[in-house]
């Protein structure tokens, strides 16, 4: 095989992203994009006809906010109404015909499109995906994909992008697992706005001057776009859940002689975990609103920072899974201020820590942005390339 | 199909770690260990007989001390004089006729074993190896290496445990290239011993009392082993040379709009590399002896560290590979004590930063033990399942 084709659904930041690193010069030829499909609509292109760029492809699919094109607006070019389901069975087809590897990269957030992945992948696709959804839901959804690997002639399912964007968390797990290591325990700070709150709030060399209020630092942080519009949908945590969620079920169905972890049914929502939304905010409609009611709070959080700072120490919220207390928990923990969770962290970085029975002595840490459009997509495309290699395209060194 | 056969060349510590993680119940059935060699002898095993465990294996082959055996302890095995060059042939042949993918791990430090590599990889045989030799000699061999990879039919390369051993940086690396991120300058230290003697020569927070001299650190690091047996054999440099070699070698082969690296005809010889052995002890025969005349250097150290504390920086002996400004060095560089290079940094390990067009704010970070038996074994053996998965071995999540 020399190509697979490719059908990416969820054309946002991301999904455009990943259409020009796959056309990058870097990967030329490696893979054919198929389909393009957003909320409304989906544009096919003829695996025949010859490849476009990028600026090429996405210029022919048209707004969700505009109607379907009765018209194509290129040769190769057809549309039809977005029907993920449909799309799955048409991209299952058209590959049992065409004898092609298909990979269905799916750049939505949507919990519906991760429904189609055992389908999908049971009927010969593969999925590789940004999206957390999939893998950090219900524990059924989460077998069903795991089982659905096990089908004859089944697509992989590749998802290093749903933690951490392109740091290699899910793949480095993955090896430390395959290749026999007790992971004892995995720690992190695993969301960039909270690293960004908290490098800020209780930084581990202070700047002159007086102390930030919290509320000052997480309305700089909306400001600068660094939250989502409601910033409590950062500060209740259920981002950091949902990838622990993953982290901690990958775990899960590796052989392992250490203790079972704590089973999560209901995925992230029924994970342990701290939220940093004050009750008295928990009715807040909008990001605006919450901001504006936050400083009433400031004392809550400047009383946390004080304590912390008596021990030397400082304040960060992490993920943390720990095999050996059979404790799996999201929320703010004290860490040293030589420690790297303090000292080596600055930005919106994410920084993940492995303890195993190798690297016992000190763990293996990855560190580096975890979030954003293009690292986003490296992850994504990264995956795509290992899923053409395992179907026999070839890439050399 | 569903195991690949695999030869081991090299069963000292790092292969017998090998074959231990290779017939661990994690990776159950997926490998078929074909034959053993060291430096003396090789014991082939029948393809057809029952897999064994790593304990019997090993107790098969005779110490490389003991003479070849005249018959055989096992009903699968059978002996002969070592002879990779034999071997090779043997394994290709073996290959074809039972259409198994074979592949040869090298774990010997051996350059003649590496220069096998070609020969090996365009008659069919994957080559995983954390022998950095083959990639870091001669640029004759290494494009030898490369340009093998192109044959028909030819095996494939994996060559993460020759830099950092089981931290993922080479597929780090790749990933950040192949999906078309431009890599503007990488950063380490890459030496485990380096890294131990300047986290205590030169700490980011010194301990209480006299600061220590440098001659009193290596020579504990010695007695601890965490030097080569002559520690002049990594104080040279070397070692950091290699694997900086490697890296500016796997960025060149790979598209990109950055300048070109300098070429590296000879390898790590032709890199620029400061040593750290005094020139008056450059003819010191013996690691006991380097050890005794090195306090009559001292001095000169602690020069170096009080020109560094005066700045408020610490001394840590690294890698750069910076490609704005075309250059590719390993020597002694000052870091503020706020960098991960020295608050982060503790014990032996590696740490490596990668700065890209994408990771340009904050680099991509990767710390851990960088040496070690059981930690070089997983990198060897997780590019093993890499190179079973792209062989058509099924391994799921």
């Amino acid at each position: 095989m020399s190509s697979c084709c490719v059908a990416i659904v969820g054309v946002g930041l991301v999904g455009k992203q990943v259409v020009q690193q796959l056309t990058s010069p870097a990967l030329s030829g490696l893979f054919k994009i198929v389909s393009l499909t957003n909320s409304k609509h989906t544009l096919a292109l003829s695996p025949s006809a010859p490849t476009l760029d990028a600026k090429t492809l996405l210029s022919l699919l048209p707004a969700s906010s505009q109607p379907l094109p009765t018209e194509s607006a290129h040769p190769a070019a057809s549309y039809s109404p977005a029907s993920p389901t449909e799309l799955v069975k048409k991209l299952a087809a058209d590959a049992r015909a065409s004898k092609q590897h298909t990979i269905l990269i799916d750049c939505t957030s949507d919990l519906a499109v991760t429904e189609l992945y055992p389908a999908a992948i049971s009927s010969g696709l593969s999925v590789v995906t940004p999206n957390k959804k999939g893998f950090s839901s219900s524990s059924d959804l989460f077998q069903q994909v795991v089982d659905a690997q096990s089908a004859p002639n089944a697509g992989l399912v590749y998802l290093e992008a749903t933690v951490g964007a392109g740091l290699p968390i899910i793949s480095t797990l993955r090896d430390l697992l395959k290749t026999g290591d007790e992971v004892t325990k995995i720690e992190g700070v695993f969301s960039g706005t909270m690293s960004y709150i908290f490098n800020n709030f209780s930084p581990a060399t202070p700047a002159d001057g007086p102390a930030p209020k919290f509320s000052e630092v997480v309305k700089v942080a909306k400001e600068n776009g660094y939250t989502e519009p409601h910033p409590a949908d950062d500060l209740s945590g259920s981002d950091v859940a949902r990838k622990l969620t993953i982290l901690s079920r990958l775990l899960s169905i590796n052989p392992s002689s250490l203790a079972a972890l704590p089973s999560l049914p209901d995925g992230y929502a029924s994970l342990d975990t701290e939220t940093l939304i004050p009750s008295a905010l928990a009715d807040c409609k909008t990001g605006d609103e919450f901001v504006q009611r936050l400083p009433d709070h400031d004392a809550e959080f400047e009383q946390l920072r004080a304590e912390a700072e008596k021990e030397g120490k400082v304040l960060r919220y992490v993920g943390v899974i720990d095999r050996e207390a059979g404790v799996v928990k999201c929320g703010l923990e004290k860490y040293p201020v030589s420690h790297p969770f303090a000292s080596a962290l600055s930005g919106s970085d994410n920084i993940v820590a492995f303890h195993t029975a190798r690297y016992s002595q000190r763990p293996l840490i990855v560190q580096g942005a975890g979030a954003g459009a293009d690292v986003t997509a490296m992850g994504v495309v990264a995956d795509a390339i290992k899923v053409a290699e395992r179907m026999g395209v070839r890439v050399h060194l």
